[in-house]
């Protein structure tokens, strides 16, 4: 334990360089201090990797590659290549007999979520997977909130589809009501299974389970 | 038609550019001419996104990107970068509410596949993913023969497991007996997903279909 001394107002001694005690705390709550969304979903799966709950990987980013040098007792060297747009979302995995597909974004938003975070191939992607019954969805992350929501893909798509129309963003209070709030843990920081099997339960209509259970 | 003459002895009048009639008949039927299996089973991947049957995608290679420069005006260029080792097979997606999961492979040989088309990580990705319930294959070509097999990803890691202390690769007779052998179209060329629904059938005792439409 480390000693905070606080003056009278109860800002910490240390003030100038430090968070308050109050913002340590949810620092540590929320674990992941300094990684990004990313990172921590990738911690998460190697985590539900290494403990046989789940196979899933974030994908590689598609590069279009122009050039390789293959210099001699080395291994080849990419001189030229360009980023490409990929064709689906980041991540996708197997859980239970499920097929899982799944974005993560993140705002600094405090009321609503920007529909601007996501583009068109993801949306389509995710409609796809869902005419399959694949289980979609999108992590998202208020940052500044420090609040963390599963979101079915099926209600990021309405917004998107109406967003000529209606407002170019998800509310907050929306994604409260529709979405599932994840409870940070120590280990994954980010445990969106928990939103998967809430999921599973919305679809299946009955306890979570192994689709091959359910005979 | 394009017309062929023949001498008596039967071979082609252009024989030195030609194959024979017998042969090209072969290339007709089976498609993809000078198509890798890869080329193939991504134009099979676009055409069944396309009709909304399935929506699998080849994965990106992993790049380790180690220098990027951003000209003014243009895009950015990787100016240094190196092949990682995936830690998956390369090819997943969802099909009627099963994850799919596979690897394409080809031989020259014509009595047997050899293991040493393998490594250690498909093996391991495989085993994981058989946990989850996922359906795991391998897209076997015996490019020689002409002949297309879906393969259980099962008889594959048992083959894998044994081959120290039995042979090294998996004989024709035992691909053709507990395989499923495609049978070669105009689109898709390689049309695998005939040997899913194959699976699905094996592993749900029942006709093919979809998760949900079981209860």
């Amino acid at each position: 334990m480390k000693m905070v001394f606080h003056y009278p107002n109860g800002s910490s001694y240390t003030a100038s360089k430090q968070s308050t005690t109050a913002k340590q705390h949810h620092e540590t709550i929320y674990g992941g201090r300094g990684m990004t969304l990313e990172d921590e979903l990738n911690a998460a799966n190697a985590y539900y990797l290494q403990i046989g709950r789940a196979v899933v990987h974030k994908k590689p980013t598609p590069i279009q590659i122009v050039k390789v040098d293959y210099p001699a007792r080395s291994k080849a060297v990419i001189r030229e290549g360009y980023f490409k747009t990929p064709s689906t979302t980041d991540y996708n995995g197997v859980y239970r007999g499920w097929y899982l597909d799944f974005e993560a974004k993140e705002t600094k938003n405090k009321a609503s979520f920007p529909l601007k975070n996501f583009h068109q191939h993801q949306i389509d992607h995710m409609r796809a997977c869902l005419v399959q019954d694949g289980l979609c969805f999108v992590v998202m992350r208020f940052a500044v909130l420090h609040r963390l929501f599963v979101v079915p893909a099926s209600m990021v798509i309405v917004a998107w589809d109406n967003q000529q129309n209606s407002r170019k963003s998800i509310t907050l209070a929306t994604i409260i009501d529709a979405g599932f709030e994840l409870t940070p843990q120590l280990e994954p920081t980010v445990p969106y299974l928990d939103g998967v099997d809430w999921l599973i339960k919305k679809k299946v209509g009955a306890s979570s389970g192994n689709k091959f259970e359910r005979n």
